[in-house]
């Protein structure tokens, strides 16, 4: 089958690779739509994290081989360890994703385990299904932080995380304000129902969301706080804190990181999707996948969630290059 | 009166100093014991936040001028802003405080506020009643941080905020490891009742306070999380925050920042004070305060907890040099 494959540092390529294996459990799942993840452009420079050759893709939706619409959650967990035990299974000590350590969705078929499978309304679009999985990002960021309804929010980054994270505040919250540095993500965070955008944070919040995670949005991210507010990390572009370790004790800050989401984050998501705005996504063929991939990671490209789209139809099989 | 004066860089002075002048509400105490904490150790090589010259001196207990043995709530809230107003005096946008703000206890007599007065019972001693002040704090960054029953708790630091945090660390768990690099203080934490003592924190940890707050424990505190731990920083020692910010997010571990203590959780200090062990002080003529001050300051004095005590008796009074 056609997929995109990681090779090697910085670089994606179109190959024809085996159909992947089917052990007990598991179901093919025939690709309609995979979300390229800012986590995965950023992942790609070094061989650590994600492990070449790799099919990335974790973000998918598809058709399963009995004909139903599905999407995937895509966090395997041990169900047996002490994290798992405590209903943290995102935290499981043994946790695998899909598209991070066995083969993704940036292919034409996945094969995913049985009971990581969602089915999906008819009425939900599969670039919709492709969705839940950021959407759960910000269900559990939100539910980590449990802001007082008419809490200021502000949420830094207008890619795909921060403005998922928008439509969830706006759950809890009417007053949300979202600060990017791109004018036109902006004004998407204002069509979403942002009340403010801005390109720097300015004012007091009761509880800031960083969908960046450099250290100047970390700064911000604590700087802006009022006092006992709370900062909710979810990016991950770097290692720097950036804030003042005394500022957070003398006015009593809290720092949260935030990682995926439980089952029932996910299980929300997809509830919510039903009736979320999330129709800002852009659809490419799956065999632009490694033009599209490099434009996105060299800044050449400016959609804010590209979604590889394998063509509908019987899934080709070829020989392994 | 005498009074210990900060009053310059790094300088503390006996003097003989005017009595505090009396406004409506206040009341005069004549100090029986005053705890020197270590924000004032090292606060007073800056001129920034306390400013010379200045009585210190926000631990203490006495007898008012009714006669009634006391101890007192050193900080002081307006009452009307937003904080305030969230039950969040202890970050009132006006907060003082007694000793920072306005003249403390390293002195013969105080004046406070009628309202941060509290009776003592017949029981306890001036130096028991003295510790209520840290203790406060540790009721607070415990109820904070909310540890489930059984939780494996480390605090960071064996000084007088890290013995007292064991203490009410105790109140929810029996696994308290206690860590600092003074085998004496570390002595003194197993004798009221940790379980392990270190010199340097392995293993993993539900909740770890640092109550020292340097770079290094910083990072301890946070690397030594399992995941989705919790940190508490009380300790104000340094800016440097020390952790990764990425493993903050991919292990989903929280850092809160624990400033003071509400009026609640004063009176529930003063409350646990009565059963708890806090005879590990150590008491010292008030003459002779600026040689022990300077003596903590600079490493010469090994007293986890040197309490200044005026002689009983009639307030001298003299002329302000």
């Amino acid at each position: 089958m056609r997929a995109m494959v990681f090779t090697a540092p910085n670089t994606v390529e179109m190959l024809d690779v085996a159909v992947p294996t089917i052990a007990e459990g598991d179901v093919t799942i025939t690709v309609r739509a995979a979300g390229i993840c800012g986590s995965e452009l950023h992942g790609i420079r070094h061989t650590d994290f994600r492990k070449p050759p790799l099919v990335m893709g974790h973000e998918l939706a598809g058709v399963d081989q009995d004909g139903r619409r599905v999407t995937v959650n895509p966090l395997l967990s041990c169900g047996m360890c002490d994290r798992c035990s405590a209903n943290e299974e995102h935290l499981c000590r043994g946790r695998l994703i899909i598209g991070i350590h066995r083969p993704g969705a940036f292919a034409e078929t996945v094969v995913v385990p049985k009971a990581s499978v969602y089915e999906i309304p008819d009425s939900m679009t599969f670039e919709t299904a492709a969705m839940v999985e950021p959407l759960a990002n910000a269900v559990h960021a939100l539910r980590l932080a449990d802001p007082a309804a008419g809490s200021r929010i502000a949420v830094l980054g207008a890619g795909t995380i921060g403005l998922v994270s928008l439509l969830v505040a706006l759950e809890y919250s009417m007053d949300v304000t979202v600060c990017d540095l791109s004018e036109s993500r902006l004004k998407t965070a204002l069509e979403l129902g942002a009340i403010r955008s801005s390109t720097e944070l300015t004012g007091e919040y009761d509880l800031i969301i960083d969908a960046v995670g450099a250290e100047s949005t970390h700064r911000t991210s604590v700087e802006r706080l009022r006092p006992g507010g709370t900062a909710v990390w979810i990016g991950l572009l770097s290692s720097s804190t950036g804030f003042d370790g005394q500022e957070i004790v003398r006015d009593e800050k809290r720092v949260l990181g935030s990682y995926c989401y439980t089952r029932s984050d996910f299980e929300r998501a997809l509830s919510l999707a039903e009736h979320t705005p999330l129709d800002w996504t852009t659809r490419f063929p799956l065999e632009l996948g490694a033009t599209i991939f490099t434009e996105l990671m060299d800044g050449r490209q400016d959609v804010i969630k590209a979604l590889l789209c394998p063509a509908p139809g019987p899934v080709k099989t070829r020989s392994l290059v």
